[in-house]
């Protein structure tokens, strides 16, 4: 089934909007938040769950696959949704976000970005075709063009320069890759700077993609001027395709930007804090390792009728966390990204109903970040 | 329910038996493997899932839950069940073991032995009425007397004084348990010395169990001669009472053991096995960890249906285990608690057809130790 976006309603009152995507592995329902499976596994997470608890796709690290087990050895195993028996949707980055912040970046030419490796210390050469390549080898249905990230802050010098050399990279990006399977997204950015952000914009679309990334945000800057220049950057983006905020995913942040008509969200929050002890509930967050939940024989929260909540007590969670017992991460794995998922459900269904304002103000209300 | 054991057959060509043991949580087919679930779980495996893979019964350690997180603190969550939401049976040992192994034992007396706890070094006495009444707050279905465990190899003067103290403890033990819902089993010590199993044995069944353990074997003493010594210590079991060989889970002793009339085993083999990346598999040991892994898409085990093998390749699952994913220690541990449940519901098939010795020989010629 060749890819497709169809937007199936905007909310009255804002730019909210509801789409379903077709991919050849299956219907997506936007607004979408995707896991991360960084190197070919949701951190805790088997692929039964993630299904049973409503995730749609997940996305996975081309940098980390390229490095381990390697694109080749991923490809000979019948691709990625073969290799890690997850036969629901996929994006793959390109691999650029963590070259420029995980990696020691060597020396960025407009050929492409020479970097080291994080495991071995190893010199490897990423171009755009590269990254088009190893993601044809992975097989996801949705992969990203090779975009430049410049680290936040940035003088704006650099962050124009890294506009242009995105814009190139998107072109040959689309050159390169032919599969009608695999729908290519190009990556706006400008960091904070609306002008930057607005040129970005228009050229990437002028290049004509499947769906629109849009990156840089996150990384540090002030969150109302993110939203701000979120807000200008999605008024230069095309109604009938798909805007995706790269690495945003605290619960009030994805709502404020799903009010201003993003519809794809990805990011490691949910699951990292959770390796840490913290969940999200209906409150805010709440860190298990707290004395307080000692003997605190209630469910994470209240409100949440997750196979977590409906079965163990903060008083017992704790307990397995405390004593370094793997059960406490997966369970408060589990617990977030059903957390989000439930969000994201509550939140198409209120779009439907042009409710979605009223729907964020009472999770905002009740919610303390 | 009270608790009952009924035997319904015992093979005509060996002493394999199955039975059928009733308790308050659910009736539970012998012979029967109990995974470890230290510390109120079994490392990496949720109770929903032990539930889908067989898990008839879970044991879990006295010791271990009394220092962390308190009796009291169970007791108050309602009992061990309710605190780790396992609505099957449980077996908890008495904490001997542990103090006697794990602990810096300090001093044993008639009265009871004092310990050092491995968490911070704090000192504990342990009285054979303290063992009950901390059992009796974590309210398993069966519970264990309180024993003295020598080491080996020990003198034998010093074996035969730690079974005639753990006579005198049984009885004590015996005495201060008073709940007909949780059956109190006694256990066998002796080591490896043939007249002190006997005297072990028949003075503790005079005591009247629910069941007996049979303990101190597979300590590091040679194969052969604990089956010798255990062949002769089951003679001396009332046939009409459980008997259960405390600490042994590698398949091949598992199966010798049934076929000497041995119902129920427990160890953290398998689960501990697999979190180092070994696995059971119908020819042997396979450790994921080897390169010869490293492209090979096939299952751990083709004769194997569990989740794991149906979904993953040793590829796959090596990868995970390389990159320190926890979901690699799940599956493995997934795969090697179903690989020993599925020897014991085809233990228990072969011993009713009477043809049980034919299904370990079998098991024994594919299956290299």
């Amino acid at each position: 089934m060749a890819f497709d976006f169809k937007l199936k309603h905007t909310d009255k009152n804002c730019g909210a909007r509801a789409g379903k995507m077709i991919t050849t592995h299956g219907i997506i329902n936007t607004p979408v938040f995707m896991p991360v499976g960084t190197r070919a596994a949701v951190k805790t997470m088997s692929p039964d769950e993630l299904k049973k608890i409503g995730a749609q796709i997940i996305l996975s690290n081309t940098y980390h696959l390229y490095l381990r087990p390697g694109h080749k050895l991923i490809k000979e195993a019948g691709g990625l949704h073969n290799f890690m028996s997850w036969n629901k949707p996929i994006l793959t980055d390109s691999g650029g976000f963590q070259v420029f912040s995980l990696g020691k970046t060597l020396k960025v030419t407009d050929e492409g970005v020479n970097f080291k490796s994080i495991i071995d210390g190893s010199s490897h050469f990423l171009t755009p075709e590269m990254a088009i390549e190893i993601q044809n080898d992975l097989g996801a249905d949705i992969i990203m063009a090779l975009d430049e990230c410049p680290p936040y802050p940035s003088e704006k010098k650099h962050v124009k320069e890294a506009v242009e050399r995105s814009l190139q990279w998107a072109k040959r990006c689309k050159k390169s890759h032919h599969s009608e399977e695999q729908a290519l997204f190009g990556i706006v950015q400008g960091g904070v700077h609306r002008d930057l952000r607005e040129y970005s914009a228009q050229n990437t679309v002028e290049i004509d993609f499947r769906g629109y990334g849009i990156g840089g945000f996150s990384v540090g800057e002030p969150h109302d001027l993110m939203l701000e220049v979120l807000n200008e950057t999605v008024s230069f983006l095309p109604n009938n395709k798909l805007r995706y905020l790269m690495g945003v995913g605290n619960p009030t942040s994805i709502l404020e930007a799903i009010g201003l008509g993003i519809d794809m969200f990805d990011c490691v929050l949910p699951t990292r804090i959770a390796r840490n002890g913290t969940v999200f509930i209906s409150t805010g967050r709440l860190n298990i390792k707290n004395a307080l939940y000692e003997k605190d024989f209630g469910p994470l929260d209240s409100n949440c009728d997750c196979y977590v909540c409906r079965n163990f007590s903060r008083a017992y969670l704790r307990h397995l966390f405390k004593i370094g017992e793997i059960l406490a991460l997966r369970l408060l794995t589990w617990h977030n990204l059903s957390f989000i998922f439930n969000l994201m459900d509550h939140a198409r269904i209120a779009i439907q109903e042009d409710s979605f304002l009223d729907f964020k103000a009472l999770f905002n209300e009740q919610y303390q970040r």
